[in-house]
């Protein structure tokens, strides 16, 4: 009987943290291996796809032990390839809406991921593991060869502090005058991230100084009053289309 | 004590069936009652925003009674207006990333959320009542005036059939040659629908029927693998942009 594994075509892939060369060979982790032996019922000799976000893609073969698999690596698939320069800044939100959020912006191609405390932002923590871990579930089945940077949390202060001037800023901002993003991004070329805020938006102390900084592109997405995890993931999609890969 | 309603600073919007005008007045029904009532703590006096998707938007007077609230309409706050004329036809998903698509696709201002079964679609039933309900509530916290109408499901082979000429239809293929929808869409006018697939995409035989459509428009959505409900709210974004109210 072939294994599901066969029946996916050979597409499951894997990112793993080890180097990927010709001759390679190591053993994956408890989780990946019992998804591979229990969920996918893999068996010796079955391939899979693995990818680090250094060294491209590469197919390897499974070798079956009891409890761990080790994979060796046969062919490079794909040569390592990146992402459009785009960050995301974003007010974190709960739990829910923040691991649909994690894997929406890997799927439309954000290079990092990074949460933003404001002043009128609710959630106060942010479990880092998990939006690492669901980043890279998007990443794996986005066919992405990357998964996001997903670094500390950092205040809003803090982030506009240390910001490199040369990454123009895109500052989702739902009053006052602002270019739609379309028309702000379109044809650009050159690092640039998107801020979206919390659910009550940005309070005005915090809009005044946005928008004194000199890398900062204050935009609109519309008419209508999107949720923060719908204008961020909005945003995205547009900047790529008109200064990214969708191009 | 001033009531939460009072205190959200009367932007409570409730979208009801009933005509909209000076003088206007009736009862809620039992949810909208209960809400207002026991979690808003509404009070004889409060205001509240109605909407109908036909007569504007009207602020109205709150007169408490035991259970149901009855509302009088004192002067509109806002015209009718309409949201641009999109349609998105989605292959069904599972429950809860059809809740999240339905909220979303209202957020992002789609005037229709047509269901379409496609032979790789796996759920086999729409809950109708529940899309509109989704539909209703996203546009009620959104901002818009109306909410999109929710047809019943059709296949894509009556979809196609019965399609007005007029209208285009972007299909979004993740094979074969396809625009940018940013191209393909920018500047244009006039009708326009979008379409996604389920997971498993279009088969062969309903790739080259839609593509032999004169007024289907194959598009792309970049070089990543998108899950389905990513795929239409991308698509419905980015159209917004280029040829819609984001503009």
């Amino acid at each position: 009987m072939a294994s599901a594994l066969t029946e996916a075509g050979g597409r499951t892939r894997l990112f793993v943290e080890e180097d990927l060369a010709e001759g390679a060979a190591f053993a994956l982790g408890p989780e990946q291996s019992h998804y591979l032996l229990h969920v996918l019922r893999a068996k010796s000799g079955d391939r899979v796809l693995l990818f680090n976000g250094r060294d491209g893609e590469w197919q390897a073969e499974i070798a079956a032990a009891r409890r761990a698999l080790t994979v060796a690596c046969r062919v490079q698939t794909r040569r390592q390839a990146g992402v459009p320069d785009i960050w995301l800044l974003f007010a974190p939100v709960k739990k829910t809406p923040a691991d649909y959020l994690a894997q929406k912006a890997t799927e439309l191609g954000a290079a990092r991921l990074q949460p933003v405390f404001t002043r009128r932002t609710i959630v106060t923590r942010v479990n880092r593991e998990r939006l690492s871990a669901n980043a890279a579930e998007a990443a794996e089945q986005s066919d992405r060869l990357s998964v996001p940077q997903t670094p500390q949390p950092v205040t809003l202060e803090k982030a506009l502090a240390a910001w490199p001037a040369e990454r123009r800023l895109y500052f989702c901002d739902e009053g006052g005058e602002a270019q739609p993003l379309a028309e702000a991004a379109r044809g650009t070329s050159g690092p640039a991230a998107i801020l979206t805020g919390p659910e009550g938006g940005f309070d005005p102390a915090e809009r005044a100084m946005l928008r004194a900084c000199p890398f900062v592109v204050p935009v609109t997405l519309g008419p209508r009053i999107l949720r923060a995890d719908t204008a961020a993931l909005a945003a995205l999609a547009i900047w790529q289309s008109v200064a990214g890969d969708f191009t």
